[in-house]
C-alpha cells in the first residue's frame, strides 16, 4: 500500500493527532485545539499560541510590502488572543528567510513585526534567524488571559450567533491581488493586508461574560463556525442576508454574494451569546470598538444550514480552506 | 549600489539590528540577545525561547528519522533554557511541511517533539501546520526561571572558564552522516542526532550563586565563547589540550584535534566562575549530572587567545558558523 502523503491526509486531522498524542500536563488549564493554549504561570493565566505565515502559501511578496508582511504576521497571531479575550504582552519571531533575500526587505519586516506588537502593547522579546528556500516568518505570541476561559466548546442550543465588523472584505482583497486587476477596492486589499485584531471585543465579550463560545474567523464563517459546532456538539442556522458586508463588497460583488460566507482571513470574532445575555450586548455595543451582527443561532440539531430572508434553505457552498488540499 | 542581499549581510548583524529596533517594555527583564528572553509573568519570572531547525540547513531527513528531528528539535531549545538556569514548561510548535512529506513521517516529527517534552516535564500546549517546499520545525518554549538571572554579559577577569560533556563530538558526528563514510562513531552521531541539554547542571550552577555568565554552546566553543567576551566587555586565554574530548573523538581524530574548539552543535555549557566560587563548584560537582572541565580564564584583554601546554600560542582556526554565509 502506498504511504500516504501530508497532501492526501490534510491539515486538520494532523492537527487533531498531535491533540490526541498528549497528555495535560500540570499547569495546562486548556490544551491544544483552540485559538491559544491556556496555561497558569505563577498565580495567573496566560494564553499561549504560535502562527506562521508562508510565501506561497499564505502571501506573495508581489503582493504586499515586508512591512505589511511582519505587521500582518503579528496581527493574525493578536487576532488569536483576541478570540479568548486576552491582552498581548510578550512574542518571539522565528524568519526563514532565503539567502537572497535583500537586507533591506528583512530589515523592513522586522521592523514591521516590532511596529505592530508596540501598537498593542506587546514587546518583541526574542528572535532567531534560519537560512530557507521559502520565505516564512513565526510568531509565538503569549498574552495574559482574562478572568474566565471561553473556548470554541461553550455554544449551547438557542444561543445567538454574532460576528465582529464585516466578512467577505479579506477574501474580495486577496482575489483582486491575485487576479492583479485593475478594478481594486483599496478598502479590501487593505483588509487582507492588515486584519484588525479584535482584542478590545473580546476582552469585553469574555470578561463581561456576555459570550458562550468565541473564535476568530481565519478560515471563513462556515468553516469556523463549523469548529464552534463540532466542538460544542451543536449546530446552527445563519440568515445568508444578515451576513454584515461592507459597502465596498456590495458595490463591487452585490448584497447576496456568498464570498462573505466562505472567504476567508478577515479575523473577525464569531461568538455564540445565550438569549439572557443579549440585551446586555446591544446595551454595551459602543464598548467593543466596532460593530457586532447576529447572524444565526444554535441549535441542537447538528450541521449547519443557511437560509434565506423568508426561512427557505440556500445551499451551502463547498465549505472551508484547508492549504493541503 | 546593488541591494545587499541577507547571505551578504549575515545573520548576526540582522539579529543585532531587530534588537536595536526594540525598546524594553513593562515586564521585560532581559529582552533579546541571550540564549532566552526573561519576561515577568504575574509575580514570578518566566523564560521565553524560539528555535527552528530547517531542512537542508540544519539537518538533512537522510540523516535521522523523522521521530529524531521531532526529538532534536525540543531538545536545543531546551538547551537554551538550560544555559539561563531554567525548567521548561510549556511549547508551541509550528511546523512547515511540503505537501508530498509522507504522513506517517509527520506523525513520527510530532511524536518525538511531544516524547521528548515529555522527558522533561514539559507540555506541548500548541500547535500549527503550515505547507512550504521545505520542511521546518519551530519550537517555542516557556520555561520557569531560577531565582537569579544569568547572561552572557556578567563574566569578569580572572574568572574561571568551564564547559560541560565533552566537546566536538556532534560536529564529529556530522561529519560522518554527512561524507557517509563507513567508519562511523555511533557515540558522535548520537551526539549530533540527540543532544543533552544540560539542565540540571544549568539549574544548579545558576541557583547556586557560582556562575557569573553562562550560555549554550550550539555553534563551537570558539564562537560562543566570543558571545561571551563581547556581552562582557573581556577576552579570555583557552588552554587547548584542555578541552574535554570523549574517548570515540581522541580514538578517531586524535586528542589535539581542534574540532572541539570550533565544532557546533554539542549543546554543553559554557559557563564562567570567580575564584572565590571554585572550590564551591569541585565540592558540589556530583549535583551537576555531568562532567565538568575548567578549559581556560576571562581576561581584562579583549579577544581570545589559545595556548598549549607550555603556554605559547596556538593559532586559532576560523572561528564560527554562521549558515548564511
Amino acid at each position: 500500500m502506498p504511504r500516504r502523503t501530508v497532501a492526501e491526509v490534510g491539515e486538520f486531522g494532523w492537527l487533531s493527532r498531535l491533540l490526541h498524542n498528549r497528555r495535560k500536563g500540570r499547569g495546562t488549564v486548556v490544551g491544544p485545539g483552540q485559538d491559544c493554549a491556556v496555561i497558569r504561570c505563577g498565580t495567573r493565566n496566560c494564553l499561549f499560541t504560535v502562527d506562521t505565515l508562508v510565501e506561497g502559501v499564505h502571501f506573495r511578496s508581489r503582493w504586499m510590502a515586508p512591512r505589511q508582511i511582519g505587521r500582518r504576521s503579528f496581527l493574525v497571531n493578536a487576532s488569536d488572543v483576541a478570540a479568548m479575550g486576552g491582552r498581548p504582552r510578550f512574542c518571539v519571531v522565528s524568519l526563514e528567510v532565503p539567502g537572497r533575500y535583500p537586507a533591506d526587505d528583512l530589515w523592513a519586516l522586522q521592523a514591521g513585526i516590532v511596529a505592530a506588537a508596540r501598537r498593542y502593547d506587546a514587546d518583541v522579546v526574542g528572535g532567531n534567524l534560519s537560512r530557507s528556500h521559502t520565505l516564512s516568518v513565526c510568531i509565538a505570541l503569549l498574552a495574559d488571559a482574562p478572568t474566565r476561559v471561553v473556548t470554541r466548546g461553550g455554544a449551547r442550543a438557542g444561543d445567538h450567533v454574532y460576528v465582529t465588523g464585516t466578512l467577505g472584505d479579506a477574501a474580495l482583497g486577496l482575489r483582486m491581488l491575485r487576479t492583479r486587476g485593475a478594478n481594486r477596492s483599496a478598502w479590501a486589499v487593505r483588509r487582507f493586508r492588515e486584519p484588525t485584531p479584535r482584542l478590545r471585543a473580546g476582552r469585553f465579550l469574555v470578561e463581561s461574560g456576555i459570550v458562550s463560545a468565541m473564535i476568530d474567523i481565519s478560515d471563513g464563517l462556515a468553516q469556523d463556525l463549523g469548529h464552534v459546532c463540532t466542538e460544542s456538539g451543536v449546530g446552527a442556522v445563519i440568515h445568508a442576508e444578515r451576513l454584515p458586508r461592507s459597502a465596498a463588497y456590495r458595490a463591487l460583488l452585490g448584497a447576496r454574494h456568498p464570498l462573505a460566507l466562505h472567504g476567508g482571513e478577515d479575523y473577525e470574532l464569531l461568538c455564540t451569546v445565550a438569549e439572557r445575555h443579549v440585551e446586555r450586548l446591544e446595551r454595551n455595543r459602543e464598548k467593543l470598538g466596532c460593530r457586532i451582527t447576529r447572524v444565526g443561532v444554535i441549535t441542537a440539531d447538528r450541521g449547519i444550514r443557511l437560509v434565506d430572508a423568508a426561512g427557505n434553505a440556500v445551499t451551502l457552498p463547498v465549505a472551508g480552506y484547508d492549504h493541503f488540499r
